[in-house]
């Protein structure tokens, strides 16, 4: 099989929205691989590159929009994602001024100075870590920052995670797993970016292993099955996604979805479904870090299977 | 080896706090056995029982406290757990107006009708796993919902988790693990409770499996090496606990102790702590509904030993 | 003089952004009238119009964009605000479910049913106070509940407040002040609406007394200072706006952008403004109820003059 | 009149709860005169007392606990203020690392360096205002920053404003007004202290303008009409007093207080008594910088009389 490639032809757009025309039209069940570009579009490529020097205003440039054939308002987008590679040996994180999770920020504000700019180099290894120098190494597990379908009216940064996806920072958004987002305009106008080889939960630093990328997906439509936020299905657990602020705000909405998907789709009572959902979810931290915080709920499958 | 048991004489406290006289003096190496009761001071034992009808003012009745010899303050409060037992084979989870994480609460109010009360009855299977009748069964996994000492001034509730402990309801403080308290006052005054079967992550609906319990022990005192916030040590991971208003306060607690610990007794350079934890931490949370919520920190011992 | 009177031709925008073309080209130091419809385009007209059937998709319908000469992005827009008057004798509230401040909302989520919908409607006394009914009466005190500039590369909702104004539901947004706003993009694309007749600080239910109103302006650009967050200068007092979730963040932004103020226009050291701040600050809560929450702070001008 | 005077005998009590003896009985009617401390114990005299080498492991210390005779649980404690008067003719304020709005805290925990050490002295001038050198000066309003009674299981550290009362920092506590506490233990076990002559709204840096003081009460016992959180009546306006974080659910605390006082003592419909705080209601932070941060909501007595 040959696998339709897909680069961006002209500048990447900084934002999810109606408003950008699309670069490429595509058949749901066709495959195609889409290159991504790093955070920084490739700007930052050692100690010396300091963030506030080199960077521009925008972060995370994306691939996209998609126009997905079929896909309309009220239907479901599932995108499965085959594989997400790396595209060169080198990953880069860094602390940038006034931005993270364990610093002030502007949006919570303080009048302290920044924390120091940092760059870290982290080197692909022949045992497939990634290392920084000889201080220590990371498992590459490698997953897509950024993922989304336009929002009907408005146009969201691509710093922003949101109902439509968006720079959730979530990594089970890998190889394996098929996110659903909701359809809000006519093809759907799907988008991804910020490629990241690994990262911790809550990504506390703001910053996570950022690498240009190559990830191979396949899109099918689901008619008339509206969703509110971002699903992820893992081959082990069924995920629902919440982005908000504060961050018990994004809790509430991934487990509020939990219990409505139980609900509705696996026909438990609305309480059994909240019981189960307390005694047996997962809920762990995403990112802290970006303009909405994002929490992801999960349940085992032999509860939905 | 003849285990020492320990049984609260006279009524439970329901506070963590130097103003309670110490039930048993323990010698730290010593192996001791404590029995507690369940959240509800086993007043719900079924359908019919509803919480508000039975239920008094104070839930989480504590064993304790224990005056560990040795511990002043400064020190640290280690406590090796060495097995966690129900002590009978059903256990009871429940909806209580106006509590929980998906409802409007006390402190998070609103002008909304509570849930509907609901009881929820588990018996434990001959496979080891507890069933809600036929609609679902889970598996056990006993933790302890309390565990603390005593803060220096204030007494507070045991609904409460902060700086001392108290009511994190971490799963991870389980059989097999160490959990590290600070000690602020003379004996540390150990107190425990609150036993669960099994609780999913964030507790969603504020009540897990609550059962009575027998928890075997065993302390021992870290001389004049003070830690601020209770940290947990298991044979895979090293964990940082912190509990806070907004939800990300919490996060931001375990986060920043994460980086002090790798930085204090790791050596790590600061920066590359903050690298390392936002690159491989795992950051889940464990309640959203006590008053404050709690949030846990996990770095692979890889990385620390 | 005549007034050059704006209508809006044809739909209204429900988003400030650069994406929707300029009604009008407007030059510094004329003054302008602008006609603006209630929130819910006058759907609401009694009780028994509930807002679950009458409204549609999107509320708060702008009146613009307009193109002001000369703006650039760097400088800022100062909207002198010579009058607003109501254009009916009577103004709409109602409860939307699952929106206001003491609700659960879509965004703070709850599993609880909705509170009743209702509809209130005040009209205009010989004496000019607005009364419900025989029940109460309030005040005049007309004020835009959005105003705005367009952001630089987002198109934001009209139920949103940021940095470039907005849904801020700030009630010094009245006659006889003067509202600065950052320029991000060239001609500054200016939108108002929402006219309130009255409104609570808090906007506790999230509707305000709604009304159409006619909104009398006078515009200047100052040429390359700029501003992060919109200000507000009355006759006693300057003001500053912060819009952000949790609501301390909008509190630190509003604070903190004070202290920026007074530092540079103002010549304090920078402690000092801290600490002018701390001692007479008037700090209030504009909304509760948006996508992002509001804050006041305002410092008498017998500090800055 | 011969007003009794009440200085602390020995230790001031750090404090709010039921453990410590009382160190006077008061009769309802009574007028007293208590002495208190200012929240530094006396300690920061001048510029060259920093906070950090001067100050121990307590602030606010409290003048109290007073029996109050015959307050029982379940009664309302009306306090009313006739005087607050400064005991010197000095007031200090700080800035204190990590304590304050505009920095990370030991809750709000970010790995920046604290802001500088900062002390100001300011001076009571002839025409009544308090100057802090020759860069401004403050107008005084003296008024109590903590006032509580006991709560009836936790002791609650004097830095801490809930249900009780306590450290809430909000300048209506001041002469002239009534404030009204609960009654949840025999005597209701009264303290105040942390006298403040003026304060901005919202305490940004979280010292006031702290002093000595001489307050001068009277204390009434409403019989049976409990209250969940503190209330104050001036003479134009009753308010209702939330403390929580984040800070918009102490604002949704003070908001729904004020629903349910309109609904109990004035006989709204809820649903207008919603409205009516919707359309007329201030809400002002008291402080962003306590344990939990403070709103004040306030109506008009013109729909309460």
């Amino acid at each position: 099989m040959t696998i339709r490639e897909i680069r961006q032809p002209g500048d990447h757009p900084y934002v999810f929205g109606r408003y950008h025309a699309p670069i490429a039209h595509i058949t749901p069940g066709e495959v195609v691989a889409l290159y991504t570009e790093d955070a920084f579009e490739g700007k930052i490529t050692g100690p010396e590159t300091l963030p506030s020097q080199v960077l521009g205003k925008y972060l995370n440039p994306q691939t996209g929009p998609l126009y997905i054939e079929g896909a309309e308002p009220g239907d479901t987008l599932a995108v499965e994602i085959l594989a997400i590679e790396p595209t060169r040996d080198w990953a880069v994180s860094t602390l940038i001024p006034y931005f993270g999770g364990l610093t002030s920020t502007t949006l919570t504000r303080t009048l302290q100075d920044p924390l120091p700019e940092r760059v870290w180099i982290y080197r692909r290894q022949p045992d497939g870590m990634w290392a920084y120098g000889d201080r220590f190494a990371v498992s590459a597990r490698p997953f897509m920052g950024t993922i989304g379908t336009a929002p009907d009216l408005e146009a969201l940064s691509a710093l922003t995670p949101h109902m439509h996806g968006g720079n959730m920072d979530v990594p089970d958004v890998c190889a394996g797993n098929i996110v659903h987002l909701p359809v809000n305009v006519p093809g759907a106008l799907f988008s991804t970016g910020d490629c990241h080889v690994a990262q911790g939960e809550g990504e506390a630093c703001g910053v996570a292993l950022e690498i240009s990328g190559k990830i191979t997906l396949r899109f099918a439509v689901l008619k008339q099955t509206p969703i509110l936020w971002p699903r992820i299905l893992s081959p082990q657990e069924i995920m629902t996604v919440g982005s908000a602020r504060p961050l018990e705000d994004a809790a509430r909405i991934a487990l509020g979805e939990m219990v409505d998907w139980l609900t509705k789709s696996y026909r438990y009572d609305r309480w059994d479904a909240y019981q189960l959902v307390s005694q047996t979810a997962k809920l762990s931290v995403a990112n802290l870090v970006d303009t909405y915080y994002t929490v992801v709920a999960k349940i085992d499958r032999r509860y939905s299977d």
